[in-house]
């Protein structure tokens, strides 16, 4: 175990969870300059199939072209503005027409229709293609980046781009999906899931699985954080029982039976790795006091396919896991609104949350 | 067919259609001095009937005083500024009593009564009656004005004062009222009013009734805006079936027996004549992103009063056709308020938004 | 009776029922500096059990200790700012403990466990008690002060801390409470109470018992006001019979068993005593144009206690009143907030609002 030291760190001040201009700040430096996290890319298998990722008062729409490339639009027609598709999800056939004027764009967003539009000398159907937002995919994920010149997904990932090569994950598939709710600032799902001090009081059946002292980070500063945590006696993953309820992915072999991975993925992904499954959560930011995560289980086509698989136990074990968090997520919501509230210590259990407010605040411009 | 063009204009700023200041602005610039159609002169036949006209966070009382004149006050008692009623329509009998302490008002406004200020040495009633509101009525519509020095109605209406008289409006009644909650700027109702570029799209009925391009316009600029668009074939109203639902109003005759006339009548108020019947559209602003719309169907007595009448026809036609409306006015204001929305090139057939456009600009005191 | 006078005073400008500014002024001057009433001593009766006062976005837990001391702490963990406890009422076993990481506070406020802590070496528990609130107790109320240095209870309330001794109101107990939510600025609760002008037009059954001219003062400057009302005829009390519904409460005697006393205790408690009960409302601040008001029915314990005690008619005299009066509220709410609204001229029967207000104005620092 590597020595934790959360180096005499304190909480954010309050404003930090409260503040509507602080919130428009972070809209600014964060989530229109970062990669964030949208979805998978088999949730667009085929030409024409799209979803929607709404962000504040923004919606994109995610799709795979004609030549399989997948492509984001802002959902907003170049003529008045109005929203091309409020479906969550589907399939265009081959464009993607206005429910008002019927100006039709391809799937590649060059606008290829405007009814009447000829009768306008100046106009010129090239100046008005859907407005296109970067894409990447990585590991089966489908990340965007709103910055008009995006820093490339490969340079902003470089650093976990081939850490997670055993688990085969751009092979995996979604067999459970499941969206929250929480009154609370996005933040603080982060910070709660970049420690285990809260684990005996607040997780007793998870911590009997791993041990909340057990683990360590390999990844301690910077945009990736997280590291393993050691699976107690017999235990296989983390389930109700204890035991896989799939066969082991990929290449994960040796000690990393015995483990299981978590990290965070600034700003908006958590990535949980166990040998049998992974698990994947997608937080949206909302209000200041309010997000929404979707979190989705992964598991192997081959393992959904089989005639036995049930994956229920992953299931619950993080629908019990994933509950009792979000309830301590609006508790602090609540408290850091007082006028009582001033920073609190970290212990070193908490380095990980020291480490992500640095980065935060990094990523805002401030100094931390 | 006289030629359109929109001279190149594109559509508004997104701030129009969400800043809470540019909403002050048209309070101030717009509501509160432009004459604002609020009902019909029917709707208080009678002397002490009233109606309540809600405005953001006014309420004013609409009444037939005891000379059967129709008069306006705030609905606010001078004393503590209690809301004199909350009955949405009623009739008060002779007086206006405040339910708190009882102070009375007769229908003129003038306090009558106030319990126990006979004490107070420097009070006089003569000094505190309602707040009263400018009224005018023309072609059976009540029209009020917040202004403290309005324009004279027939200054501010010259141009259309004696445009509609063959249809007898006055003598019109309504046989169906309808109220609609549309989450849309009120500018986006009136833009959809503007033009049929839609209607091949959103009302494949009403283009069959009346095909798109067949429409021209009267009043190109201005504070009222519209002009006639030609029945097709056999048909001979706005109805589901294209056939007439009631006798021919007043004296329409001629080509006007073909067509139908569609008019903005600055700023709430939407005037649509069919040889038949009558629809009057009332927009009510109540935030940025917000309206509510009070359809009226119009018909002559004679016809309402006939045993066989069934004004089904032209309410389901139109009943349809506002939903369809409202519903893309809502998808417009999601995309206006996008970061990625920019103002875009209006067709031809969209000149009468560009001309609503200018108007409004003007009465808030914008180059334009 | 004493000659009444509102001098010539009129009604508060509207922005102070609906301007967010003025709300956030009140918080620094009025309800974090003035001793507020939060509920009875018995509420919390064992060493343990506590309850929760909300107020705007804090959340107080006012509890009873070991050495059976009533305390007050701000509901937040000095670690990282959670709630520790969201029931409404309850019962600690001995010590507080958060519901997230364990911290562990003893019931006076300090923090006796924090897990894993140790191993900071800058961390002394000693430096994160609970922070704590003032407190007091007064004729069996609690009450509470957000100040660093509060204005001593005693000095504050000198001018009634002897005044109700006959009622012996410390060893009461609460027959019935209930909660409502009113739509109206917490003012208007208050300036409602202070004044029966409005009893004849809005509770003819309590203009019986207690003819609404039939009242004086004494107290009528500073921040306690209010005086007696005489009942007419042969009636006891407030009720809906207008007879007495328990024995007489302490030493009442004399013309005390013909009246009832009506104070304003500035700013959040009314009190109401009657010759055999005593109604206390608290209002709590909500927003501008929202609060909530809790009403205890309190009667001696010895009354409770007999088989054929029945506080109906107490009961239901009070919520008819309270409703009639919520109502009226509303409606000045509504009007106070249009632009219609100006300052209105008081009666001299509404000489104790005016006191109010001026108490009100310097409270905020304003001349008034």
């Amino acid at each position: 175990m590597i020595e934790r030291t959360a180096r005499g760190a304190k909480t954010l001040p309050g404003e930090y969870y409260t503040s509507e201009s602080i919130y428009e700040e972070e809209t600014e430096r964060i989530f229109t300059k970062r990669w964030l996290y949208v979805g998978r890319a088999s949730d667009v298998s085929e030409p024409g199939h799209y979803f929607l990722h709404n962000m504040d008062k923004e919606s994109i729409i995610l799709l795979k072209d004609e030549q399989h490339s997948i492509r984001a639009f802002f959902n907003v027609c170049r003529h008045r503005g109005t929203r091309l598709c409020t479906e969550a999800r589907g399939r265009f056939s081959q464009s993607i027409q206005c429910p008002y004027h019927a100006w039709t764009y391809s799937l590649d967003g060059r606008l290829i229709g405007a009814p009447n539009m000829h009768e306008v000398k100046t106009f010129n159907k090239e100046e008005y293609p859907l407005r296109d937002v970067a894409v990447a995919t990585w590991e089966g994920g489908v990340f965007m980046n709103l910055a008009e010149s995006p820093e490339p997904f490969e340079n902003a990932f470089a650093p976990i781009v081939n850490k997670y090569k055993q688990w085969h994950l751009s092979e995996l598939q979604v067999a459970h999906r499941r969206t929250y709710d929480v009154a609370a600032n996005w933040k603080l799902i982060l910070q709660n899931y970049s420690e285990c001090y809260h684990c005996p009081t607040l997780h007793p059946h998870l911590n009997r699985l791993t041990p909340y002292r057990d683990s360590s980070n390999d990844l301690e500063a910077g945009p990736f954080l997280g590291g393993p945590m050691r699976l107690s006696g017999n235990n296989e993953s983390m389930t109700m029982t204890g035991r896989s309820c799939a066969p082991t992915l990929g290449e994960v072999s040796g000690t990393d039976l015995k483990q299981v991975y978590y990290y965070v993925i600034f700003p908006n992904m958590l990535l949980s790795l166990h040998p049998d499954y992974v698990l994947v959560h997608q937080v949206q930011r909302q209000a200041p006091d309010r997000c929404r995560v979707v979190c989705d289980w992964l598991f192997h086509p081959e393992a959904i396919s089989h005639p036995d698989f049930d994956p229920g136990d992953a299931i619950e074990f993080w629908e019990l896991t994933n509950k009792q968090d979000w309830h301590v997520c609006e508790l602090s919501q609540q408290g850091v609104a007082s006028r009582a509230y001033t920073p609190g210590p970290y212990s070193d259990l908490e380095s990980m949350i020291a480490a992500f407010d640095r980065e935060y605040l990094s990523a805002l411009g401030m100094s931390g």
